[in-house]
């Protein structure tokens, strides 16, 4: 039986009316904060608050393994992964640094990792299997298992929001999950798998044209239905790519405004929003990736994405700069002088 | 006699190579972080080290009036110029929010506002005149009031560094400056004023052929050499634009690194590169703005912004919003692990 996923409400419009009329009292010429303007309009209609406050902020980076590796389509060995994790685990890697500075706390889940973590402060030990079996070979995941890994996603969200949470961001770590990520676009928005495969870690030329035809091939093996998020998800997906579908819709479920990362995570949203097209208004697009396949993904959510830095690292970096910009938003309507309050002169 | 400008030293070229070496060594695939990367190895080569710190930040708000308000050019009366300054002593403004939110002091400089302040804390009375004359009807300013105003934001840039600073920012209020700036930018790059003259605080479709006729008119009115920056700036700019070209060549001449706001800014920057071409390493563009002209200014500039979200309020709001990039540059290669102390495999 598929699990039930929990319902999304509608935006609050009368919320987001408010922080439209809030905009336009405050000393500035109106509209001229741009897109922080329609942000604090987007926060207000998500949270359900006209003046909504951003401060107790989160990433949750799934971190999973791919059976594809063994196809040889990343530019890095399969055991980076658990290395990476016990980096995020000690503070060294960029995820770290960003979130430090961003004031956000970093939650580290082992949804699929291919190696035994010992338990330790920090990390959140879900293993639903040791990584997805080759997606060129056959499926890479039971639907059991995508089903436990999206539960997962849906658990941690709600651990986090229990604890205090006003924003989220998604990350992901995973050798091989650009594959995946490009399978899963491809199968869905039917574009060939050339125009939404890139370099992921920095395979080269030869090993680009590899990754595609794996990805080509995998597509062939397993005809996975693109009317049928879940049948993608489990037969090219991974673990850490459906966990983080939990973590959309959890998120989405409980007001939380959900910033979505660079390719993975945006995998991950445009697979919650095939599942629950109301998840939508609560994504906010932190960054359009160098991964080549991220744009059709954002087109195709219909978002914009707030940052443009050739970034495509994952780990949730991209979500975590937009974090600033996020919660500049937020503050504008909490913090600024009215023209009343100023004694400023309104516009002529 | 000419103000002398202060000498600026070229980039560290050393810094900047030690710089990209240990991005090299980082626990990320090479160049994933983009312009991040990018911007540390710009830090590095402003600064003379490689690893620099950008702890201490300020913003510099310069303010002025100008005598072209009475042609009706602008949304507001130019009475605005000293209640936003007020709003800014009192941290009621837009870029009083993001300041603290970067962690920056706002700098606040009556260089030429039309009315009589008071002294008061956080405010700089270093006014030059009581706002510019009318550019419709003759000159702006005097060439000795272009070099006192310049000479105004040379001081100011060494006051503050010698309280300590690692990042500055210009900013600006004056109504009636995207006036002065696009004719600046007119005159400078040959561009017609129509393709450089945007809606400033937001005047309608009459107000805009009226604010391009006015800028035509005060062209031919003053013919300003367009080989001449300083001619320039004293017929058709601002004691705020003068202002803020000493804070960016002061900046460059401590190896500072001088963030530049939005039209108003950029169009200063224009200026200090036409006075001294080696100030251009040492400035990054904050943002795009919505201000038609601003595009024209980073193409001559040679620069590429770091963000594009619509913003057009000037204060020096998107280049503080800026900080938080330049300071995640800066932090990356101090606090992220490398390969060998994280013991991650390094590409295949």
């Amino acid at each position: 039986m598929p699990l039930a996923l929990p319902p999304i409400p509608p935006p609050d419009t009368s919320a987001a009316a408010s922080a439209r009329e809030r905009q336009a009292t405050l000393t500035k010429p109106p509209g001229s904060l741009g897109r922080l303007e329609e942000l604090s309009i987007q926060l207000a209609a998500i949270t359900g608050q006209p003046r909504p406050s951003v401060a107790r902020k989160a990433v949750i980076v799934m971190a999973g393994d791919h059976g594809v590796t063994g196809e040889g389509v990343s530019a890095y060995p399969a055991e980076v992964t658990p290395q990476m994790v016990l980096n995020f685990l000690r503070g060294g890697a960029a995820i770290n640094v960003l979130a430090r500075q961003a004031g956000a706390r970093v939650v580290v889940v082992d949804v699929g990792v291919a190696a035994d973590l010992r338990p330790q402060p920090g990390l959140e030990l879900r293993k639903v299997a040791r990584g997805t079996q080759n997606m060129a070979r056959g499926p890479a995941m039971t639907r059991a298992q995508v089903e436990d890994a999206m539960a997962v996603g849906l658990q941690v969200i709600e651990a986090e929001a229990t604890q205090g949470l006003d924003l989220v961001a998604t990350g992901d770590m995973g050798i091989g999950n650009t594959t995946a990520s490009a399978a899963i676009v491809a199968a869905l928005t039917g574009m060939p798998v050339a125009h939404v495969t890139g370099r992921g870690t920095g395979v080269d030329d030869a090993g680009l044209a590899h990754k595609i035809s794996v990805i080509e091939h995998a597509l062939r093996v397993n005809q996975p239905n693109p009317r049928d998020a879940r049948d993608v998800l489990s037969k090219v997906g991974g673990l850490e790519i459906a966990g983080l579908v939990g973590v959309i819709l959890g998120a989405a479920a409980r007001r939380l405004p959900a910033v979505i990362d660079g390719f993975i995570s945006g995998a991950a949203a445009l697979v919650a929003a095939e599942l629950a097209p109301e998840v939508k208004p609560y994504l906010i697009a932190s960054h359009l990736s160098a991964e080549v396949g991220h744009r059709v993904v954002l087109e195709r959510l219909g978002l914009r994405p707030l940052l443009d830095l050739n970034l495509r690292l994952g780990e949730g970096t991209g979500a975590v700069l937009a974090f600033h910009l996020i919660e500049a938003a937020a503050r504008i309507p909490n913090e600024m002088a009215t023209f009343a309050e100023a004694g400023v002169s309104d516009k002529e």
